[in-house]
């Protein structure tokens, strides 16, 4: 570890809390696992509660005259029915159509955007339109550390510690909450199916207090550290950028249509290119593979997904799952095969083949 | 590990032969250790010659019309004089004049440049630059892997390999060799003090065989696996970017004022912030601080520098040097207290505080 790696405000408890490794997203650290298997961990976010550091979610804030004009000309998606206080999930594009970044947009006011970012640098590249483009605009990465509280007990913890008008925030929605006499964004969402909030914590220095806050009072939901469970997220049908999709990706690919406004009122970088691929109709699509009966290893380069011996796609993300008693994975799979119940077969490492069939997620 | 955090040509190599761990940079895998400890690594390095797997150094491919102006554009360093077979070290910097990242420029040819990066999206900075500013360019990513032979033995075992024209490779200068009929970069270059080459090799397919290639040819010189060796890159004065440098620095105060040109011919991003800064004198400069007598732990936050109860510095990198017998260290210092053999305090975890002076790396 070095400073490079960024530590978060939360590091220090999820050390306490016995953190048995990290991953590195935005050049910051993501706890990857705590005491329990992922399996526990997973049928424990089903029904209970769990706090998560999130921090390497950096938030990219935008703030000017020019602040919707340059989020727009990142974004396929129409954001000018965006309200102040929503979230709205934007695909940023490059001119190729190419998938930079899949973050959640929040409108703070008409001039004032954060982008809750994935694992690339989208700080640079706003800087860089902004420059070229000559927008007054201020593009920088606030001292905003995101920590989210999700499981279905989520809700009812935090209102019995902010208040009752948490329940009230709808999903993909923000509000409000006093801490320590500072005012902090909430938002109804986070990355797994099971319902939760996401507190936008500013101020490093009130990381620690936030975590014992709700470590503390979570208690008596019987609250666990956590971190994206893999089962929970494949089964849930959540992709991830870098796996799933890349630079080589366009949002169509992905399942992303009805994120892509082809409006004449909408102008946004990589619109031509993404304009004639949509007219094309795109060549491969996203989809679940359950396949085998056995657990899997760890997917770290892609698996090649075959139709006799046609490779039709590859397997990026993948994992047993205990509740279908299978391995459910992620996978492009090319246009003759894509529909539901083709079969297929999943080549894994060590010339093991797991034979399986296409469905449509979530599992 | 997931497909996010991507593997390199020569991972399964470097894991045969025992790697402890990796670090990230560029989302890719960047090993830390093998069998060795530090210092007999740092001892070897600077006797033999290692082989180092930094496929992390991602190219950033520019070519067009308008790739020189682009390059221009990002950095400070007059790049006119810059010859086709040449490298410079180019800091890139924003509006702010705040460092980016500090790549290595490669002049393939007039119209075509690779930028050989440190730990941040600079292929997303340029896109964004080059769409805003409707430039005729293509930025990607080509299918480049850097690999760097490194330490005084490297120049003959490569010539033995490649030909004795690469002893004739001048420093940041490169040539092309030919291996299993392709035609690959050699620049003589690295992130180390002990001279050697880094082959960017183009071609994933071909990484396993060039590395056994020249592991088998350096059993004679005694090779050994590497990488960038904390002691050795400390005591020689390399600054690593996202360590001793962020955005939030400028490229004076990390002593690159040889490469900041405020000619009138020269138009780059943030060149009136950084000649209002140099005008005025920057308030910090970065410094070596020798200290203690006893390893210091790992630093993977600042430690606070003080000289009586004044902070005059962080020291964002430090280990033991077994040649000098006390800590090293790298830090900002401010400028009434940056003047060689200024005595100071470093300030530890745990309460620890050592005593020790301000140098001017190398060490």
């Amino acid at each position: 570890m070095s400073r490079r790696i960024r530590r978060t405000p939360y590091t220090n408890n999820v050390e306490k809390l016995g953190v048995k490794g990290f991953s590195v997203v935005n050049h910051m650290l993501l706890p990857k696992a705590f005491e329990a298997s992922v399996e526990e961990d997973y049928w424990h976010l089903k029904e209970h509660v769990q706090i998560w550091d999130v921090s390497c979610q950096r938030q990219v804030e935008i703030i000017g005259p020019d602040a919707s004009k340059l989020v727009q000309l990142m974004t396929p998606r129409d954001i000018s029915g965006c309200h102040i206080g929503q979230c709205m999930y934007i695909p940023i594009i490059d001119s190729d159509a190419g998938l930079v970044n899949d973050p959640v947009l929040l409108k703070l006011n008409d001039n004032h955007f954060w982008l809750s970012i994935a694992d690339s640098d989208v700080l640079l590249y706003a800087k860089g339109i902004a420059i070229g483009k000559c927008f007054d605009v201020c593009v920088e990465e606030p001292d905003v550390y995101p920590l989210a509280i999700q499981g279905p007990k989520a809700e009812a913890l935090l209102s019995n510690i902010f208040g009752k008008h948490v329940a009230d925030i709808k999903f993909f929605k923000f509000g409000w909450i006093d801490f320590l006499n500072t005012r902090q964004l909430i938002a109804r969402s986070g990355y797994s199916r099971q319902g939760g909030f996401e507190i936008y914590l500013k101020g490093a220095d009130l990381g620690e207090k936030l975590w014992l806050k709700i470590w503390n009072a979570g208690q008596e939901f019987n609250i666990k550290p956590g971190c994206p469970n893999l089962i929970e997220r494949i089964e849930g049908g959540l992709f991830s950028y870098g796996n799933e999709m890349t630079r080589a990706n366009n949002p169509l690919e992905i399942g992303l249509e009805k994120y892509c406004s082809f409006d004449d009122t909408i102008e946004y970088i990589g619109k031509d290119t993404l304009k004639k691929i949509a007219k094309e109709g795109v060549k491969r699509k996203l989809r679940g593979v359950i396949f085998g009966e056995n657990p899997c290893p760890t997917c770290s380069l892609p698996w090649p997904v075959k139709v006799g011996k046609v490779e039709v796609g590859a397997i990026t993300s993948a994992i047993f799952s205990p509740r279908l008693k299978a391995n459910v994975g992620l996978s492009m799979i090319d246009r003759n095969y894509w529909h539901e119940d083709q079969g297929v077969n999943v080549y894994l490492p060590d010339n093991e083949i797991m034979s399986g069939k296409v469905v449509r997620p979530p599992f």
